[in-house]
């Protein structure tokens, strides 16, 4: 196989996880786009420890500073790149990120992107398919964070799912195999219906532990899961996202996927006091994923003549509290 | 008419507002048990400002420190008052405050609960019927506040339903007679059922706006209605409560009461930029009434099998939030 040029663009915890692997490869040279780690990874390169692959550092073929860098072969970028793994917070009430490809892609470029939410694929097939540029959909359940700028720490899992997004059928079953062969057993191909279903899966919980950890001042998964009351308010949450979801998908959730008492039960064991990431983002003054987590569902659900009482209730309550944040209040 | 002797139990804003106005009738003796503002009413007295009744000073016939003294003859208490009006903030979760009325009560004595939220009467029926007391049921939409200890301004409506609760029909009219006497020309006495679905659909409302200002960071009351999320789910919690409320009671929402889009509809043109009592509450480091608002009306409408998705969303993440900082946590 001729070399395959690959750049993760947001090199955050979860991108420079999946980078470090594929960049095992002799056949691919994989670079990122940095940000506020920058510094430390041009000159240090990412220190990565994980359960499942050990203690080790990572190089990146290219470290850029921004996106339109890679795009420059002055600074070593290319005009056009085989794979880009998109890896950065969905956040389209803030911006569309899809015209950060510019000048990056073109035909048969593969656009994977690694987010969560719903929604998030529009934006890039309005953009680009007409250019002959390819998007994949992933979703992956990976437990990892950056401690410190160019230090990333895989807590645990390390599945995730890949699958065409109005492209081909077979479209990116290469990216699949490349991860099976470093070692992630359970990278997934997965058919475009059965990814959508996994999307809304994964943010019944999302949906649900996310934004209930905001709202209670910042509550552990752990302790929101023990608490009687709330442990039915998050069953409430999942179950009408895991109820809404075939009736806008078309067909049924999988057997196989967790129920909401299962989600649960398995929270309820998690001992890490591990906080949800958009409390994390909040306790930063960050912008929170309230769009793809909470406002896509709802709108999907309600152009089917769905209403989500539960989702509804917590997004505005959540937009409200960011946005007395945003125009200074003290909260 | 024989002279009749009222106590105030809890003479904040609202009991010092109605105590007030009844003392002008000369058969009427009203006294006060005070808490915080003790020392300055015992002083001073209250002074009220009033749209509907001026500006002028109270001096209530005694003034007591504490429940127990208001029984104590040596300190100008009675064994047994004709009256006691209950205007606390009720906080079942915290304590029963039934117990207060020891030694204060008798056969014939009528307790008038002026309190907030659904099944404040039934602790006082449980401890008190036997002996004779009755027990009426009222609900205010007096809007006042004690903006320092003793001096109280009431802003605007002065309307209060009475009804007797699990007692004689008529229990109760002579104490709607006396402030229709004294001015307050929409006072009111209602059937049991109907004083019900009234604590329906005020519970309406403050299950709305009370929790929602707490979750979104202290939001007036106004700028939640003009939020568009914000007002989906104010219309959404309401018309839950609307909904349930017949199916609890056993009969029809009265027409006259007004709809939740109404309601809405209200709240925006209110631009004094109020904020709800609950955030009050919170605000200054205080229990709030979260069992009367919003576990009462999740609790009766469970035991007919009806669930409230919005209301226990809401319950679940406002307590948690409450335990949160019960247990130290920076919020």
């Amino acid at each position: 196989m001729a070399t395959q040029n690959v750049l993760i663009l947001g090199a955050g915890a979860i991108g420079a996880f999946y980078g470090s692997l594929l960049s095992r490869l002799a056949t691919l040279r994989v670079s990122v786009v940095c940000r506020s780690n920058f510094r430390a990874v041009s000159t240090s390169g990412f220190r990565v420890t994980s359960p499942t692959f050990g203690e080790y550092t990572w190089k990146p073929f290219k470290v850029f500073g921004k996106p339109a860098d890679a795009g420059n072969p002055a600074l070593g970028g290319l005009r056009k790149w085989d794979y880009i793994v998109v890896s950065t917070k969905a956040l389209p009430d803030v911006s569309d990120d899809s015209v950060l490809l510019n000048g990056l892609v073109g035909d048969g470029t593969k656009v994977v992107l690694v987010q969560n939410g719903l929604g998030v694929e529009e934006p890039y097939v309005a953009r680009w398919s007409s250019k002959g540029v390819r998007v994949l959909s992933a979703v992956t359940i990976a437990s990892c964070e950056q401690v410190e700028h160019g230090v990333i720490r895989h807590n645990r899992w390390t599945r995730i799912n890949v699958a065409p997004f109005k492209c081909p059928n077979d479209t990116g079953r290469d990216f699949v195999r490349w991860l099976n062969e470093v070692g992630v057993r359970d990278a997934k191909f997965d058919p475009e219906e059965k990814m959508q279903m996994l999307r809304w899966h994964k943010c019944a919980i999302n949906a649900a532990m996310n934004p209930s950890s905001v709202l209670s001042g910042g509550a552990p998964n752990v302790d929101m899961s023990l608490d009687e009351e709330m442990s039915r308010h998050l069953i409430g949450v999942m179950q009408e996202v895991i109820d809404t979801a075939p009736k806008v998908v078309g067909i049924e959730m999988p057997k196989e996927f967790a129920t909401a008492e299962q989600i649960l039960a398995s929270t309820k064991k998690n001992d890490s006091k591990s906080i949800p990431s958009m409390q994390q983002d909040w306790a930063k003054g960050a912008k929170m994923e309230l769009e793809v987590i909470l406002g896509a569902p709802i709108k999907l659900a309600r152009a089917k003549g769905i209403e989500m009482p539960r989702l509804q209730s917590i997004y505005a309550l959540i937009k409200m509290k960011q946005k007395r944040r945003d125009a200074g209040h003290k909260l």
